[in-house]
């Protein structure tokens, strides 16, 4: 254990996640969490008459207090190599009159897998807040730029017109989709148990559903209807399946900045402190959107950090230990790396620099052939039937029939001359109409975001 | 293309996978889902006025019967080496008045996403209906075994009695929450789309929200509030990690199986054919858990197949086409395993042999060692420290205070006897209260399964 | 099992992989390469005087015979539920004298794992050969655009000139460094094993180590040396995590022209048949990069099915099942795969259009941006401290120090006039010594990768 | 940054890692390594007449002095947000006259490449010596108990005998194919570049090859030889799949443990301190496996740690950041973690408690089942088709020919007395020759496991 900065070694010590959430995972932490499960138990036991009441509250105050510290349950760690009998003989040795009732009836995992809960509860708050402030972000950059016309593309290929303000419908839409989920899957998240040694709550006598609920209770929590020694894993592993879901979203976000600030593109530019940022130790011209970057990086471990608990699942019998070791590490890195990327992902958009005028120049330079379904469409209302019309504007489109611009083609081209006045081709090859579909549809889009935000 | 049984390669065209859900992925159905796309668009724009009634008739007709074929569309496809467009050619080719308006407005992933869509419908349907008769299949086993007396074990150790009915409970309480999941993604899963090439329906015109709104009504689907060109995949890899984790379960109950079927533990086989079924081609004596092996092989499988809808989630701008050949394998392989793993634990479940009586005799092997918790929470009942009782006991099971079975030391231990009568001893080392215990909580899990499951 | 087309499943009967690669796993030639095991293990018994000579001769005879056929051998393993003792008899109908030391002292899985190796031989074989063809193109089109001007991009941004040369000789001395490890991993891969149920050989009395070298050396193969009733997983799970190094390089170079192909660089695009070919079913206009993203989306698959060996490596004690079901989707799956996008990536590079003048207009369109690491590098050489030049060319490069392009304010930049004249300024915003760097260093790698190639 | 231990994060700061491993990955080992990166560059210049040697000699002495501090360096970062930047710009602060010269030429890739190839150097080094180590401990096992009677287990089922050496050497074969592996892959990992801004030594002039070779001829590294402006990522992935399968195996062996020591068959125990380490916080008589149990969950996020460096391979162009954050933690986290496991399973072997007399009980406890196919293999010798022996036991062993274990039913058969006398039904039933089968085959591999450490 280290006390020189010089010695840390995981980057989430220094470099990636916010203090403030990191501090929920701390070492201590961790240990009041512990402490606050022992006195709601000593409480819950107190109060259906199992233990005397003055025991409780003996107990209640020492885990309340200062006095048992990290450094002695770590020296008693050391000594016993059990963590959750460590808290206890601290917790005792401090409880007076209430020692001989600490933890009683509970096994380890009671202990833990409840904390685990107040943990989760902590998560669930911070990381739903994350997706809310974010999708109002995007819905607002949705409204901002409802028509400001821009490529659509699809296989990196110029498509037909889209707006900028669409493409953030979309991803606001995706963001509160996970908010949505996080909703419905919490109540299976934040559950504790304090049911013993393989989840039947023999150790507690008959009054054990009575206790149980009793701690809950107290701590807001709900319990785990059927647990084994531990509160069942799928819960633990449909959390971080969600996270890598999360961080895939981040990822396309991400991805998205990346793509639309490449030099030959530069629609958009991330945040960048123009005074003092260096882009490059030798290239001192660059702007490279490294925040972007980053969150992609992270993306792809927390992702990777879904795999561990789907494998802990299957564990033997009543349990074992193999979940323990890479739940410790999987759940605190990846919940602070989440957190994280969805906060960097809100200042990248709400700094977003947003160039509109090079949406429209990208555009024009398509020269028209982002216009060729429009074409396509009209001429299939002249009764031209489908393939047809396609296979002559795929070879139109092609060059073969004719130098220049395809729109410029298009105007000269006697087939199609047949069909339209040049009035009506000049209608025909303008973005307008559907830019003008793509706001619409933002507007709908906006407006159901907005609703939910609000709810 | 195959049609010798010889050259067959994929294990899931003949090893694995029920045929009537294999069939649902055919490449046949999936060409007719495509061609009922096709069709409701076609009835969708003519009742809002956008297509000649006649035509949407004729398209209608010739989607629905059996003049475009599978054959023509592949021949058409090589050609042009686009899979929609030669769907459209094969509809267009036998749509007589209607062919002009097939497709009018749509783009590909219009029809293959909407499709999709409709696979998905019956893919919850299936397994849906596993999870429930896997649920009632492991209550039944809990209610009937609520009561029947076995060793839980923790770490691969015998820790504390419990009963066989209560392990049932656990893993019916874990079937019925992927089932819960089901039914909240399932909204989100089943969603089409009519809305062009970069999702905001330019190409549809006005109407087009109508027009997806009439097209998604006919079909019982819903449509996705803002897609791209495609429908977002986060609820593609919502779904395929839902299917990991309940083939987690799978794997989960699947070993325990295993586990329990030792030839040290022997205290369920699955079933096997005694007349006929050959164990092992060497060692004709051998009973093996085949089935729940198998399990568990096809579990990791569909555990890994959730990475690449991950991966596919961030698409370029309004998509690429990264998501599409590995959706073609994942999805069908992934769906048709999950059925297969979960109809097999039906069947195992179903014909689970249960030794009651091997149950009981491991059980009475443990010397009493199971009943060490028990001890220790009595002694602290009388007043001794909880961390006292627990070193006494710990030093006492250790063997260092006697010979024979820890249950034999305990009878004759000085301060054992000091605090209690020997038939108050010989009550604390008998396992029934454990047993009564867990067949109470075995009976209120029961009740809120067959509540759930009746819901 | 389906003889109609239409009832097919998996795309990979009919939409992916090498017809020819697909063949070496269909269920035919298991099935005679199982024969060809149980044909070598008699006549090396035979070899060893442990069964009679002509025994052997007519088990040989009927294993290499057309009499054996996969309907009678699935016909008994319907019956008796066991793959491999169905051959034994399907075999020992047909060998007459032979019948009865048909599979003499073996256990299944000598057979199976000892044929599984035949295949990874043939894999191997196939493999290699993709990479080579590959590197062999890349490198040729390393030398033949040695000295072509293109931009090289960090970050998605313009960083400094490159040569497109160079680029495919990163690519090709990345490919070759894959045939490389295949060479080594190879021999640990093609292991079979002919020593009965546990690994010990005690089945085949006293001359066990003799036979299993007798049968090896009749197949080319090498024996494990300690297996347990299998052939150690760490081999495969090795084999395929080096699938999914190849795969996520061939990711790396269908992205490479999927990025170089966007309407908005359009230095490369990938073979496309002009004539016939569609790129949309709307867009008539569409070149799309589908063949690289075909690559893509099945690297992604590939590598998700590294991870199912890996979990299968823990068997327990001598073995257990759990790696069978999936080995037998994922092995062949992952082969054929693989090969695939080698062959189209093959096809792609050779038959890449390469637009050297856009390359070297996208260039010139930097505005000599590309070119601020040289000045930089100039100014420290004439004695201005590194730091310094960095963060006067920083300064100057976003803009606050004039209009115009950059080169054109280095131009008239009154610090840099101070150090340089107009001509040593030409000189230094020019790219050709940059590309020439490049070119020299395209030289180099393409001496070294044909040296390589040639041995 | 933290300075208080219970405000520490992550657990491998305080409670999984050795010490000195995880040193080598320390914020300040970091800075140490590219310092020496920079000198080695500085030195290199000067040799070949490109930079001064006084400012060579000037900037090696700060690089390898105290004066460039990590609170400075970090300063720096905070200001500039680039960390080779704010490296470059504290030592030249230290550099006196060679401060022009620091980093003459580089990009910051070239330095933090080559600084991991020299943190590679250490982990090759420390890996390979455990599996030395490891791989001993398990060759004397092997050796040890080259004889000692056990049950051969096949899905979990009791099979033939085998000894419990054999099944230690099929570990130590395991463990020193990677030690193999490994060395094939270290002159591919260990490399460096100093190759400028894209990879093509451009910014270095005319004599880049020469000052790459120097600086990595001082380092001890090879140089890339073909990079973009980073190290082929193809290496890190290799490397860190290889970490996956060292994992897998340490998976496997913990496993072995692990069952080995269920209450039910205890014939191994994990090392435990008897005086004072607590089992189980409830059940004061537990001796929980629980080191093997710590390596599988350990192992578990070892594997998934493997998967974004497969991503990161597919850089965009001459790279992006994607795969900067995720190596930043990947890398350290995934080498300490391995060589944890790696030394806990060194410590579990050295002082595993193997109980021969156990395993004895337990093979004696089969009743002759596992010498069925030793049966089988006589009746074959006598004539009888293996397939009539094999459907004969196959029924006996069944119990249908009347009571009692398997050795008094076939003591007693009329059939087999057919063919055999009373005293060689007793030596076809006797152990004895499977076992010394095994022995033979372990001194086999022993001798030549020997041999291989001994190279």
């Amino acid at each position: 254990m280290t006390e020189n900065p010089g010695e840390l070694f995981c980057p989430l010590e220094f470099r990636y996640g916010r203090p403030e959430v990191r501090a929920l995972f701390s070492r201590e932490l961790r240990l009041r969490r512990a402490l606050r499960v022992e006195a709601a138990l000593a409480e819950a036991e107190a109060e259906l008459g199992i233990i005397p009441p003055h025991a409780a509250q003996a107990i209640a105050a020492a885990a309340a207090g200062p006095d048992v510290t990290l450094a002695e349950v770590d020296r008693l760690e050391a000594e016993i190599r059990h963590d959750v009998m460590a808290i206890v003989r601290a917790l005792g040795a401090q409880s007076g009159v209430g020692a001989p009732w600490v933890h009683y009836g509970a096994t380890s995992a009671d202990i833990t897998d409840t904390a685990l809960a107040l943990e989760f509860q902590d998560a669930v708050r911070i990381l739903r807040g994350d997706l809310t402030e974010l999708a109002q972000t995007l819905t607002d950059l949705a409204h901002k730029y409802r028509g400001t016309p821009e490529v659509g593309r699809t296989h990196g290929q110029y498509a037909v017109p889209i707006s900028f303000g669409y493409k953030m419908a979309v991803s606001a839409a995706e963001v509160l989709r996970h908010r949505k989920r996080l909703d419905e899957l919490a109540p299976r998240l934040c559950v504790g148990k304090m049911a013993g040694a393989v989840g039947t709550g023999a150790g507690f006598g008959p009054k054990s559903f009575e206790i149980e609920s009793a701690v809950m209770r107290r701590l807001g929590l709900r319990a785990d209807e059927a647990p084994t020694q531990i509160v069942g894993r799928d819960r633990i592993a449909e959390f971080t399946g969600w996270l890598a879901l999360v961080a895939s979203t981040a990822e396309r976000l991400a991805t998205e900045v990346r793509n639309l600030q490449r030099s030959e593109i530069a629609e958009v530019q991330e945040p960048f402190d123009e005074r003092r940022q260096v882009g490059s130790s030798t290239m001192a011209q660059k702007r490279n959107p490294v925040v972007s970057e980053n969150v992609t990086s992270l993306a792809r471990l927390i992702r990777a950090f879904a795999l561990p608990p789907l494998e802990n699942m299957a564990l033997w019998h009543e349990r074992d230990l193999a979940n323990t070791a890479n739940e410790r590490i999987v759940l605190p890195h990846s919940i602070v790396l989440t957190d994280d990327i969805l906060r960097k992902l809100i200042d990248v958009h709400t700094g977003l620099k947003v160039d509109a005028e090079r949406m429209a120049s990208n555009l024009s330079q398509s020269g028209g052939s982002v216009m060729v379904e429009n074409l396509m469409l009209a001429l299939t209302a002249k009764g031209v039937p489908r393939s047809e019309a396609h296979e002559f504007l795929r070879t139109m489109s092609r060059g073969e029939t004719g130098g220049g611009s395809l729109a410029a083609r298009a105007k000269s081209d006697p087939t199609l001359q047949k069909y339209f006045t040049g009035a009506e081709l000049d209608q025909l090859l303008d973005p307008a109409a559907y830019v003008q579909a793509a706001a619409a549809k933002t507007d709908r889009v906006v407006e159901a975001l907005r609703r939910e935000l609000a709810a």
